[in-house]
């Protein structure tokens, strides 16, 4: 293991921790905040560390696939804990449990919250809060490489270990030009968002943290009721959006060089699409009577559909109402989740899409014993390994999902509350049923079942293998 | 694909139910019921259709699994239809639907009932009722192979597709002698349970319809309260003999060859004690502010851990009134199943023991990314094939599972009775929770959700493939 870099590596991760913070400091100043002060504390001390952890660059370059996991396993603890700062010496959370809860939550895109009352934050701890989203969505250790020069092999690495994904596709060949067309992306998508809500007369503040929450596919609301209480318009502006920001970056970029065809043809685009146009066809005719009209059956069908596939969990009704079948149907796009290479969490469409094509070749093995036809994805073969890791990839998550049930279910609530809240936090969506439906929060879980959520949250958000690897006792053996 | 040959099977299948319909007639003498002409009448039609399919032997031999899957998969159609015959003409169950689900979920083994009152049905009824569990739980074919000197090589591709479990194991070189110790055993630890009943001063009517029940691990109860009114000494005498139907029956094999260190050495038996022993101890310790004294909480415990794991399915007591951690043990213990080769459903421990090995194995790919360990199962070395068709078990059966769910879900019962009734006929476990719990039963589904569950406990019977090979458009395609 190469201590060196992976400290080196944190080391710049506190440094931008630092860098995010002055922006609720901004905050504070113009709505002339005292929490400011609560903001320059942990900014010094990440300062502190950061600098101090950078002074020298690492001249050793060797650095495997299980440095970066551990790299970016550490950053995102670190971005977690220090993030949490602000909360607990405000006094806005004030246990550090659920501090940390709120933050994970926030940089993970989970957007579950603990808190019972949002409303009467400053404005300042609910900027901090929704752009935690932001940075979080497109990833921390993504925005480090688009920055820093970093030579050697370790780009790759960190990149892969960060990305949603079961594969990342590097655009250009070099990672740095990749991670900054991504960043680019995403911050144009962003500022779009934003002039698409001040159009609708939302005021600026509020379009900040809406659009940092449905970019970053977080969904943190700054009203108690989440999204109800906006206009249609800016309803619908969020649903496109949530829904844009869960499709496959790499689409945007071939948009870009005005590769149109390739960019629709992508398998996991259009199968994304497909689902969600089915959702919200279902869920328009189950829920028909509850609305005024079948146009806003539609409406808020769509927007909820968006928002629970892209896990970005804002929403706009309570659908703890909704018909079983509605419920069903969300229940099922929490774990199918958005694109690979999206800002979303899930499964993932494209291991779905995988994992039934592989079914499908199984089928014509039996038809067809002596056929060896190779599995595709968008006309290019998949290869073996990518395969394995896929099926390993629902395997640990199907154990994690459980154990984590097991766990909570301590608590005694109700399975169906104990079950989408698990769901809820292991795929980063936000709001699950019941007693963590839209309208509730997950305050009321004992202080044990929020460890084990805010372990799921980070989980679902590096998809597993980075965080588990922490925990095994042959990471951090020499050999 | 080879019709002729099964056509000819299908026509021994039709024979074979028409011995077996000559039990309850029996019975209906003893008891002096009119039903005897319920009874006949099929065994006519049986006879009728049977002889005529099987007045000659095929000649042509190429038999493929194709075709081995489609025989297993028509005969256990033929099976639950005609099966359900005595229901409709006695009038116990009027409706067709009604009357194939019963007869399917005899047959599958699960035990889930439509019936409000099963202790108003004639005594001819009840037993043919529960013989079908008997009947179905190590297989129709099987018994068929044990009996038929059929020659050719189509004996394992029969087996294969009607036995439980990833893959199936030969105990001796000739399938027709495997088939025969099989039904031994199963025979011989049938009548030993019996015989263990009746000391507890059982009624033998009693005795042999619950016997049916734990042996072919089904559990269609022959009291509305199930087990719940049996002396403490006969549920502990079920527990064992329940928990024992769920092994491996190579064990068993290995026992009588007095090779005992090799039988307790098998990974999957230790894994499937294990857990039951783990599951025992949580619940018990969960629950036993319900009971008086511990010892009554670890007998219930035991007893629904045993019922839950193996896919019986009887209960002792109502544990929809459990708190959540027990439920969701017993949710949890619903999907891992019993062993692969003995007479219960689920997904099969020795299928999650080859996940959890592959996954161990992949972070030591990552920890040794030029390591080639290879993937072990009792000290042998797991094939390729066999992983991919375990993950891809996996993968077909949560589609599966997630389309019932959608379908079941427009009755608009609440989400868990919707949920554990699909888990609990995909898996031929008997009862679910809320309005499927162990005091409810199915009677309030819709005829579509009934479909849709007969098609689950079918292919959770025939392990998914060998059922959906029928609905593939290639299977009947020349070529």
């Amino acid at each position: 293991m190469n201590y060196r870099i992976i400290l080196y590596i944190t080391g710049w991760v506190f440094n931008l921790q630092a860098i995010f913070m002055v922006l609720p400091c901004i905050t504070a100043l113009i709505y002339q905040e005292e929490e400011i002060y609560d903001f320059l504390i942990p900014i010094l001390i990440c300062l502190a560390v950061g600098i101090f952890l950078t002074r020298k660059r690492p001249s050793n370059k060797v650095f495997y696939m299980k440095d970066g996991c551990v790299a970016v396993a550490l950053s995102w603890i670190i971005l977690s804990i220090t993030g949490a700062l602000p909360f607990i010496i405000s006094g806005s959370i004030p246990h550090p449990i659920d501090a940390i809860f709120e933050t994970v939550s926030g940089f993970t895109t989970t957007g579950s919250s603990i808190l019972t009352d949002v409303e009467v934050l400053p404005k300042s701890i609910i900027f901090w809060r929704s752009f935690t989203h932001w940075i979080g969505g497109m990833g921390v250790l993504v925005f480090l490489l688009s920055l820093l020069p970093l030579a050697g092999g370790y780009h790759m690495n960190l990149m892969r270990a960060e990305s949603p994904g079961p594969s990342v596709s590097k655009l250009v060949p070099k990672v740095q030009s990749t991670a900054k067309i991504l960043y680019t992306i995403y911050f144009g998508m962003t500022v779009m968002q934003i002039i698409f809500l001040l159009i609708g007369r939302m005021p600026l503040f509020d379009a900040l943290c809406i659009t940092f929450g449905s970019a970053g596919t977080g969904g943190f609301g700054i009203k108690n009721d989440s999204m109800g209480s906006y206009s249609t318009y800016c309803q619908i502006i969020t649903t496109v959006f949530m829904i844009a920001f869960g499709v496959n970056f790499s689409a945007y970029y071939l948009i870009l060089k005005k590769k149109f065809r390739q960019a629709f043809a992508i398998e996991e685009v259009q199968c994304y699409l497909g689902i969600i146009a089915a959702a919200i066809v279902i869920i328009a005719i189950n829920t028909r009577h509850l609305f005024f009209g079948i146009g806003t059956a539609v409406q808020q069908a769509a927007f909820q559909v968006g928002s629970i596939i892209t896990t970005t969990g804002y929403s706009s009704t309570d659908f703890n109402q909704w018909p079983s079948l509605s419920k069903a149907v969300l229940v099922l796009l929490m774990f199918i989740g958005a694109c690979a290479g999206s800002t979303g969490g899930g499964i993932k469409v494209s291991r779905i899409l995988l994992l039934c094509k592989a079914a499908g070749k199984e089928f014509q093995r039996y038809l067809h014993p002596s056929s060896v036809k190779k599995l595709k994805m968008d006309d290019k073969p998949v290869s073996h390994e990518m395969l394995r890791s896929t099926n390993i990839f629902l395997s640990v998550y199907l154990i994690i999902f459980a154990a984590s049930i097991l766990i909570v279910a301590i608590d005694n609530f109700d399975l169906i509350s104990t079950f989408t809240a698990v769901a809820t936090t292991l795929n980063n969506i936000g709001p699950g049923l019941e007693v963590a439906g839209p309208l509730g929060n997950f305050s009321s879980f004992s202080y044990l079942s929020k460890s084990v959520m805010i372990f799921d949250m980070l989980a679902g958000r590096l998809e597993i293998f980075p965080l588990l690897l922490l925990f095994c006792r042959g990471t951090w053996k020499k050999f």
